[in-house]
């Protein structure tokens, strides 16, 4: 039986400034829950129902406190319309990029994505093409909103995120000759592109694109060419989709 | 002012059964509203705010009947939470694709795919990679339930989809010989697999993959490989990002 008292704490966590205050978050469903667990993930408890909690193998080490509830009682916690049968509170990890290490590495940098589901879906496809870090700019929508949890389906295990001012560490790549390309109207095709490891691809916002003041720092402007012919056709790619394409050219062709 | 009967009628239209028998369907959004009367679009009604109405230049011809109507009473009849300032109530097209043309086409093959935001995701990417026809199996989600409209934004104006059972449409594609590449997990890499032009590109459910009744009919069997090397990574791309991904390579490579 679920206490009052953490019942309201794991609902106030759905806001991002208690998840920060406490550095926690909340992640939702079977497969992700069950995800964690195995990679030992730092999981401070588990509100489950019985057969969920009862059902890990006796290999799985379990050091975090579980908490046996009914459905009724997933369901009041949970930012779901149809919960799963499985929640977990877990700690954030520490911050554990710093700038200079991630000048050395492939990494994503991200303009005001505001769509929790284009978010989720970028680390997901970072996760999958083998891209460890991500920047996201302060406006950014919060990689620990419960909507990006999902999309990421649990990815976010699998990759390094951090906030920061974008132009100031596009400064620091730029005078550390990182090259940067950015996704523009007005480019070259991505297909006809020389893709160079241990570049930083840079991807706007859902509607405006990338920022003004960010554009100077971009070495090779790319997009993805729309194959209609002269006929007329959609106006863009959703940003997770783009993302999807740009990470596959990289991780197969970038030299 | 909107009459009840119409509020209802429309409200009545995010049933399948409804829009089938009426051969109608809803689209939202000012985007996708604008996009429809600029290309055409066998529209029946326009229901919005009266500066959307008025907005339209004296180029556009308005065909049909146009009610303005307020935030509130827009509200009423919005599958949305927000909703935005334009519906349109549109017919449906007449079934303009015949299985004999199909076969001589790059054509998208889609079976059980059950998320709405999946097949506009795949509908939109089609739409942009130049893949002007797809066929999905009867129990795909409807391509006009409002979520794969919204998520398509609007690409299904550009795509003829189908809905057949998929057994016989492969059955008669190998008679024909038309090549069908087919993702599963044991498979080859999409990168190092010859790809053939007006070629049969089928996707599997969210879950289950493709049926086992038509793994047969697979000429090639082709996967998205992951790059994070031995270490673990996440399970899957989600099949709108395999699909973004798959279609890219198809546009760019395909012989």
């Amino acid at each position: 039986m679920l206490s009052k008292n953490k019942s309201k704490f794991i609902i106030s966590l759905q806001k991002k400034k208690v998840r920060d205050e406490y550095q926690l978050y909340v992640i939702e469903g079977d497969k992700i829950v069950r995800e964690y667990v195995s990679a030992g993930m730092p999981i401070k408890s588990l509100i489950a129902k019985p057969e969920f909690i009862n059902s890990f193998s006796k290999d799985v080490t379990i050091t975090f406190e579980t908490e046996p509830v009914s459905y009724e009682e997933l369901k009041q916690i949970s930012s779901l319309k149809t919960p799963h049968n499985a929640l977990a509170v877990v700690c954030m990890p520490e911050q554990k990029i710093n700038q200079k290490k991630l000048l050395k590495e492939k990494c994503v940098v991200l303009d005001c994505i505001q769509d929790p589901g284009n978010l989720g879906t970028i680390i997901r496809a970072a996760a999958w093409f083998g891209i460890k870090n991500i920047v996201c700019s302060e406006d950014c929508v919060d990689i620990y909103n419960s909507k990006v949890i999902q999309a990421s389906m649990g990815a976010i295990i699998h990759v390094n995120v951090l906030y920061s001012n974008l132009e100031e560490f596009l400064k620091a790549a730029s005078e550390k000759e990182v090259p940067v390309y950015g996704t523009l109207l007005e480019a070259e095709s991505i297909y006809d592109t020389e893709l160079l490891d241990n570049a930083i691809i840079l991807l706007g916002n859902e509607s405006k694109g990338i920022s003004d003041n960010l554009i100077p720092y971009i070495d090779h402007r790319i997009m993805i060419p729309r194959f209609t012919g002269n006929k007329p056709g959609i106006d863009s790619l959703n940003v997770g989709m783009a993302a999807s394409v740009i990470f596959s050219e990289f991780a197969q062709r970038s030299v």
